[in-house]
């Protein structure tokens, strides 16, 4: 916020005024005059770094605007596995617990601002059994989704001049979330390797730039902000990879930040977390993990989340949540309390792995048809998949909106949509504007599999049309 | 945030290190060494912003702690009219539709950022009845909550070194929330009418300290925030109090941000808005103003809020929102749009309004038998008592967390909870610190009648005994 305060566009506005001198303050243009007939645009009053650039939209609502135009034109659905909401509800035993959470007064009422305690003590206990040690309650906060999360703990540490470093491509939602506090983002890359180029390749292969990252921190670097399984590569971060980047974090005096909301669904023997490391155990005392219920239970519109860390730093993003949104809502943060519960009793996320392995076999198979390589995802519900080989007709008419990114990914999800019927999320997106062009993620599409499987069968018989083009 | 960095307490910490040397930069302390054995506390690296003084405790906690404790010391229940949390459950119809809308997949997933499109079509519907003209939906935001709504606002439209008037007394969540953006507040006080010492009075005898606000006005005064209804004196402003305000506003190009939370709770023949004032119906140009679902809905934990404004203004709101928390809890933003279609039908509001005129009428009698004055509620479900005439014994015993706030209502509240049995907040926390001491404020406690008839009841049989007392 504070750093693009530099960077300004005025708005216009109307006056007609008798006598007036405009002066230039601290980014507002104010009025000196004793007779104003018309007030300026109250509009000019905003702040600048929420001035979106005229037509450029967001991603999401260029491809979902897309889709939505394919559809209409050619009158038969598309199929979207473009953003990562699930296309089926969540478990019955979940959707029961808010039933009877809405019967009881507290459960419509405020809840306290640390959380319910009956979810406290559910999160509690699934992070003892996750890392092999007690948890205490005291070291759970509940957020208003992740995302909500994630922000309060840059709220609780951050101020302005501190710096974070977030590892390239992102969740887009980091760097805003980094910069309103008015400290500086620090981008490290996780290199796309060469040979995913020809060939299917792991999460493994994708390998931090250690070089990068060490040259990185500064004196101001805060928090060094993680996430495994990774959106949108798959990679879960080896035990190696986190001793370390652990061995940094504890020599800089830094925090991690661990956004590990899609922690049920891993695909490797072990899903080794900054939280519970054997090889380097003090690395917890510096440690923020982040959860999610949505994910959990197939329910990203219920907007619980929910944070872990040594009591002495969770009480700072206590009190950032406090101010940003209060509490959560109550009937939903006792119904996912419930969830846990039963989650525990019937294996429920275990079964929910069982069935991803399954969605990921049943979307893969046209890749390997086609032989167009994929990045196996050891984690998560998204699939990276190089299209490369793929030729786009030379001389398509993609619009501006798509042509002016400048960048082969855009082409192919609107060419993707338009002519195939499936939507995919260009991953570009998720780096920044000046390490977009090039980058092999250009060759890259993201596929979201958190759908029924007749969805995802749909997918690749539109996809077996490819074959045309390769 | 910003303001607050002069005056940062340094954590301790334990290092036991070869050779080191402390360097104070930019608030944090850093350490150059090359054999650093144990590592800085990572708690040291918080926002000093949420770092609480130890031993001050926040006054919700204080007031529930005192009465808990007085509940388990006497054995016997404690009526709690603190906290503006409902005793009873939200209709039946808004519970209802919540079970009918997790039914649906979508109502389950991620809402739109700027909501439910039900929700926002009947919030227009809404606002266009209340406003007396046609609301449309590009006007609307969905919020989480009309916290993170204000918040939103806030962050929407503040930059560092931007300035904001708040009236005090104030909703205490105001003044964090714009200092995070790095703006600072103003205050201007409603001024205690000094005959309501010994008489009733009503919200007309507060008046705003209007050469204060004019003389608080900066060419960086960015937004006036409002609150009518207001908490916790029960003043609805008047047409002609917005008309003065809202002269000033466009006179120096000020936002009004008018949290009308209560809307549904005025006791007035009419109630004005800022965005519907027939005698400056430019007013509405820069006027955005808050709703509640929670309130609306005797729902406080269902966190859904609503702002309504200029889409020139909304577009910024949306984008902070967007960032904060993304979306909305999907199936209680269904619920509420249902909530609304049920209530327009069935007059729900209109017979809300009526069983709260019962419910002051039964609380307020026996301040009436007592005579103790109060301030009339012209709106919301607050009444603020005059409790100068009762006279707490000389050598009563105060923990030191009551007395050392040095004001005479936590004195009041705290006898009142051990010795009558009632909770109150006292109202002097709505104040700056250095206003507390010999505001009339101070002879005075707020409580809340959101409370089943039965409960109000039981307070007022306890307060009784408050006679022999005066």
């Amino acid at each position: 916020m504070l750093k693009r305060l530099g960077s300004i566009v005025q708005h216009s506005y109307s006056i007609s005024i008798h006598k007036v001198s405009n002066i230039t303050i601290n980014s507002r243009t104010i009025m000196t005059t004793s007779k104003v007939s018309k007030s300026l645009d109250p509009a000019s009053l905003h702040n600048p770094y929420f001035f979106q650039k005229p037509g450029q939209k967001d991603i999401w609502s260029l491809i979902n605007e897309t889709a939505a135009q394919a559809q209409q034109e050619s009158g038969k659905p598309i199929v979207n596995l473009g953003q990562g909401f699930f296309s089926y509800n969540p478990p019955d035993f979940a959707i029961n617990a808010v039933g009877e959470a809405l019967t009881k007064p507290q459960f419509n009422q405020y809840a306290h601002a640390r959380g319910n305690p009956n979810l406290i003590v559910e999160i509690a206990k699934h992070y003892s059994k996750a890392f092999g040690r007690p948890v205490d309650e005291s070291e759970i906060q509940i957020t208003t989704g992740a995302n909500e999360g994630i922000f309060s703990i840059f709220f609780g540490f951050l101020t302005p001049g501190d710096e974070v470093i977030v590892f390239e491509p992102f969740f887009d939602q980091y760097i805003p979330n980094i910069e309103m506090t008015g400290a500086k983002v620090k981008y490290v890359e996780i290199k796309y390797p060469q040979k995913f180029d020809n060939q299917t390749v792991s999460g493994d292969d994708w390998e931090v730039d250690w070089e990068g990252l060490e040259n990185s921190i500064t004196d101001k670097t805060k928090i060094i902000v993680l996430n495994t399984p990774h959106n949108p590569i798959g990679k879960v971060f080896t035990e190696d990879e986190l001793y370390r980047l652990g061995k940094l974090a504890i020599e800089h005096n830094i925090i991690i930040v661990s956004d590990e909301v899609y922690e049920n669904l891993y695909f490797t023997k072990t899903f080794p977390r900054p939280a519970a490391l054997a090889k380097l155990p003090e690395l917890a005392e510096r440690t923020l993990t982040v959860g999610s219920a949505g994910k959990s239970f197939a329910a990203t519109g219920w907007r619980v989340g929910f944070i872990h860390g040594p009591a002495s730093l969770i009480k700072f993003v206590t009190a950032a949540h406090t101010r940003i949104c209060f509490s959560t809502p109550a009937p939903l943060q006792q119904a996912v309390s419930q969830g846990f519960i039963e989650a525990g009793k019937n294996d429920y996320f275990n079964k929910v792995r069982d069935d991803y392995i399954h969605k990921y076999k049943i979307f893969t198979k046209v890749f390997d048809e086609l032989g167009l390589p994929y990045t196996i995802a050891q984690g998560g519900y998204f699939l990276l998949v190089n299209l490369s080989k793929v030729k786009v007709p030379e001389d398509y008419d993609f619009p501006l909106s798509i042509s002016a990114r400048g960048t082969l990914d855009f082409k192919l999800a609107y060419w993707l949509i338009k002519e195939i019927g499936v939507v995919g999320i260009p991953p570009t997106e998720f780096l920044i504007p000046s390490n977009r062009k090039g980058n092999g993620l250009e060759k890259t599409l993201r596929f979201a599999v958190c759908k029924d499987d007749a969805i995802l069968e749909d997918a690749v018989n539109r996809l077996r049309q490819l074959k045309d083009y390769i």
